[in-house]
């Protein structure tokens, strides 16, 4: 666990504690709004730094940086200006207007792109995205997020021969 | 003008010359694309430094910057790691599921945003950004684009009392 992205989310108002019903109709004893730290670009930059760390101290190669539009593609700008790696953006479903490009940026086939997501519950976009990006010839092996609400995705992304890596889980959330 | 932005867009493949045909139907000497410029995190990174000092010559004061999704974001997230002022993402129009929320990222009643965008031509996309920040409460009063491609955008603006700052014009690009 990382306990100062914890502490920063807590006081930044990302996260916090009660009794909430979720959108999905479920309840959860703590709610993130991660575009609150996402927004704020001292909070950005610790994140940023934490994950280029978590990609290092798991050795994971890559090519390029993917993040899901709208809510992900801050964490890959960030990520990318602090790797110095370039980035693409990947859109959730065909724009019904102008060229249908589902990619913005552009990729080479073979190469590694990582995926970067704030918040994985059921892995459902990160799914779309990671489809996406092999059907263009990219070669997926790790998605990182910022947390990992523990709800399915790890196992969905599995079931992709993706690799999950989170800077929090719900239980670092739920613990002390 | 900025020669430095202009070799380094030239440098990337991001501006052209030739005789292209613009989506428009009108004809152009050059061709912008600067998602291949703001993909890339070097370059990323120096476009940030020039619009830094840009507002800085220019005594530009505000509390928020905004950028228009999608291909304005980038620009809007990376001035915002450069000043460590914080930002918003505007959508050009409402989503049509879920919340219907045009503004990402929060702002409060009276504050000054800048907003970044990438090209600016007719200035259409960005006008509506600033109706939907100044309906909000926000006070609009300066633009600050990479590219003005002086087709209307400035004037434009500035029946809006928006002033328009640009890093290039197209007077600077066709220019020596």
């Amino acid at each position: 666990m990382n306990a100062g992205i914890k502490e920063i989310l807590k006081k930044c108002g990302a996260l916090s504690y009660g009794d909430f019903v979720l959108s999905s109709g479920k309840r959860s004893q703590y709610y993130i709004d991660i575009k609150k730290a996402s927004t704020d670009p001292g909070i950005l930059a610790v994140i940023a730094e934490e994950m280029a760390g978590t990609l290092s101290s798991n050795n994971v190669r890559f090519d390029r940086i993917a993040g899901v539009v709208l809510g992900s593609v801050p964490l890959a700008v960030a990520l990318s200006l602090e790797t110095g790696i370039p980035y693409v953006m990947v859109r959730k479903e065909k724009r019904d207007h102008g060229t249908a490009k589902l990619v913005e940026g552009t990729f080479n086939i073979g190469e590694r792109i990582l995926v970067v997501e704030d918040v994985i519950t059921s892995a459902g976009s990160v799914a779309d995205a990671i489809t996406t990006l092999r059907n263009g010839g990219a070669a997926v092996e790790t998605v990182l997020a910022v947390v990992d609400r523990q709800e399915g995705g790890r196992e969905r992304l599995e079931g992709m021969n993706v690799r999950l890596l989170s800077l929090l889980t719900a239980g670092d959330l739920l613990g002390d």
